[in-house]
């Protein structure tokens, strides 16, 4: 059983009646005043190699209930804090992986841990409600509190979903009802769409696609992984939609050098939309909608220019298709803006925004038109999770009240600038640093060494991950400072000299 | 705000260190002599008609971020208690439909409230994992405690997953990937595999397909929505794949009286089914799965017998099929058996049982077979939440120590002989009354009169659901007692009598 020091901090409080007042759960650690993240460890601590021998027992023993090929090691969730994920056998990493990017202010948090000592909360926790149909008395403020207090320019609706792909799986269905209902000029369906539903045929179940493109990601689900191209793994074996797939831009790197050639290949793959769309009309499986990651993850951290995805977006519209900017990974603060396509400077950026990850709750945003115009046509039993809206609220309260995403500006910053001076040190090695915000990657000369240098890094107590070939990515929580940097920067540079 | 009755209640526990005491945080109603179910309220109470004007004007504030046509009123959560939802107006209803079939043991069960505010429990919380790379220590252990302990026969692996979509969608996946390794005899994707399954095409994206029952409810994602038939609604304008609908049996209730009949009736949709296997297999879409419900929830409460069932199972197997038993709504007792496939008596029952809604957490069990071969295929970035399986853990305590599922029989078969009277003395409004433990459903003579009946009741202080197309049905929470069934037919007698 893991140590119980949350536990016995919670108590402490909740023994002062500390959750009452405005102060909240902290204290003081060893670490606080080297860290300024007065909850934070002050650095990496390994005791093991990793997997040790605590996590390989569990390992075994989780195996004979599923697979286990993709388990890093077990974490002791109760004793990690801030940065730091502690595991299993007493390491205590720095994470700049953060549960695939989904961690936003670092573990145990203080203001979270006293969002949920609340006795007023309890009951959003213990009485999941199908959300559709009988919603608490709180849960308008706390949408408004919430989400649309970030919504994306233009945007006033919000949907709530359990998920990344559940978000995207019905945002790709708000935008086949919305393309069908232009295209009859109204929304009654005739006695051939109601019958030919029923038995999964056209046209009540039309011959509609998604345009995506080669190296994006937007989940796993069958209607999310037709738009999903970045691993034959994620996609072998799976029955799938003949939608069209657009080759994304390959950039060279730094983009202000290269800015002549990069147009170049963004105008290349700007025309190939385009022909795309025509060609899958001509076949009969018109392109209802185009979704598109800010910055492929997944596929490599791949990026575009605010350009291309201007121009992307004039397509759209011109076409008549609706523009879905998948912000699951990129979007709650990594990229130094909440969103990845406020770096676009747009008043009318997208059709449809979805999320996840950081977000705590899956969802999207809509335009006014996207939305179903019938009851029922985006539904399911629990339609999101109010619990989650609750982290929420106090997750972008934190952003708020200690300027998190200056502080990503400023980390990501020192981040890039190490990345560079790395990469000129170790041609050989590293190439194609890149980055918005903390949201950083860098790739590896293949992919035995990228992977070694994974592991090396993790028992020298720094954890990343990979993504796409080659590439390493960085998505730290929005609390990770410059300190953080350089902590990581002399670990890493260690497993360089290891490589060269 | 809502009044803060379990606030007060929880607080008091606290101040008093309850929560560290086996005794729990129960408190001792007026209705606690009378009910027996002691943090349940005594009856329902009505202040006005439902929605009342504090749901009206929170239906119009949502309105303006989301389609609001599905709510039905706003809940106060905080002073709902056991069988009782309360409304923003101050109406307390005897809950018949549960969240769609989603609250087990009742609002706010004290060993819920319990477990909520016990401090180890927190960072379960507050630290949401990538549970498929970074489990918490615990986690095979709340797994074997919770779900494994309640493993149909012949299962001993479980997949979490967020919601009962997701659930199919990757039980789906599984037995494609299952299939397609059994068709090539190993599981080395060729390069036609690998180069054509990036872009969407066979045979890396192979024409498989899965069979499913006409009236069926699998979920709204598009893979699930493929195999769902129960209402225009929910597939219209979204595309589809081309994949074989069998017909479900259609009988008569109560099925004793029609024996022969109904085994007719079976035995020609069991004859459809081995003739769209084989048709769909010349079409070069083999069946590699057939999905089913143990009893057709959403589309009307549709029964087929155990020899049905035994019968279909045994064409699967014959024909190299899964058979995918989806519990998603008669999982988790309302049946009177934990699952509704345990009235089948098999030993093996299904290849994938997938789950959600009273389980809390969403997933699927499946035969050692069909675990996919490698990581990641079966993959995303929660994998389920690990603080819903903290809860499912005290559910089936509660379960077992209160043998809540031979109250579900008792209770079940006090309501099926009163709906039976019922139905006696009005022949011309009601019809076809049936169900097995709580787990019931009746047919109103027209849509209309239902959905009017589904008012007035409500009204009256009963909250049930419709389901099908004349259809109202019964999902109380498994702590529905016998004065319960009473107290709802005597109000449903009053609605009658105004519908005769």
């Amino acid at each position: 059983m893991a140590s119980s020091l949350i536990s016995r901090q919670v108590a402490l409080c909740l023994q002062k009646n500390v959750w009452l007042s405005s102060a909240g759960c902290r204290y003081v650690s060893k670490a606080a005043a080297k860290t300024q993240v007065d909850y934070d460890y002050d650095g990496p601590l390994m005791k093991t190699t990793v997997p040790g021998p605590r996590s390989q027992e569990l390992t075994k023993q989780l195996g004979d209930i599923q697979n286990v090929g993709a388990v890093n090691f077990f974490c002791n969730y109760e004793d990690s804090r801030g940065n730091y994920l502690v595991d299993v056998d007493g390491n205590r990493m720095l994470d700049i992986y953060t549960q695939i990017s989904s961690i936003p202010i670092g573990y145990n948090h203080p203001a979270l841990l006293k969002m949920m000592t609340n006795p007023n909360n309890l009951s959003t926790f213990v009485n999941r409600p199908a959300l559709g149909i009988l919603p608490p008395e709180n849960f308008p403020d706390k949408i408004t509190e919430s989400l649309l207090s970030v919504a994306p320019s233009g945007m006033t609706r919000v949907q709530t979903m359990a998920c990344g792909s559940c978000s995207n799986e019905n945002a790709f269905k708000s935008i086949f009802i919305w393309y069908k209902n232009k295209e009859r000029g109204h929304n009654v369906p005739s006695e051939e769409d109601i019958s030919s539903c029923m038995i999964n045929q056209a046209p009540g179940c039309p011959d509609l696609s998604i345009l995506s493109f080669m190296g994006g990601f937007h989940g796993r689900t069958m209607g999310c992984l037709a738009t999903t191209h970045s691993k034959v793994i994620h996609k072998l074996d799976v029955p799938s939609f003949d939608w069209p797939v657009a080759p994304f831009p390959r950039l060279k790197y730094p983009l202000e050098e290269f800015a002549r050639e990069n147009a170049q290949e963004e105008a290349r793959c700007l025309e190939e939309v385009e022909d795309l769309i025509v060609k899958w009309r001509q076949k009969g499986k018109p392109v209802a909608g185009i979704v598109i990651e800010p910055i492929q993850a997944e596929g490599g951290d791949n990026h575009a220019s605010p350009d291309f995805f201007r121009n992307l977006r004039n397509i759209a519209r011109k076409h008549g298709c609706a523009f879905h900017v998948d912000e699951v990974q990129t979007g709650g603060g990594g990229t130094g803006k909440f969103w990845a396509h406020e770096h676009w400077g747009m008043d009318d950026p997208a059709d449809v925004v979805s999320f996840s990850k950081k977000l705590l709750t899956g969802g999207y945003y809509q335009k006014d038109a996207l939305q179903a115009d019938k009851p029922y046509r985006i539904f399911n039993t629990w339609m999101g999770d109010p619990s989650k809206n609750l982290f929420l609220v106090e997750v972008l309260n934190v952003i708020r009240r200690e300027n998190l995403l200056e502080e990503v500006t400023r980390s990501g910053k020192a981040l890039l600038n190490g990345l560079y001076e790395l990469q000129a040190q170790y041609p050989g090695l590293l190439s194609r640093a890149r980055g918005q915000g903390t949201f950083c990657a860098i790739d590896v000369r293949d992919a035995a060494t990228r992977d070694r240098m994974l592991v090396q890094a993790r028992d020298k107590g720094v954890l990343l991950g990979g993504c796409g070939d080659l590439s390493i990515r960085f998505r730290p929580a929005l609390i990770f400072k410059e300190y953080h940097v350089h902590i990581f920067l002399n670990i890493f540079n260690d497993v360089l000299a290891q490589n060269k």
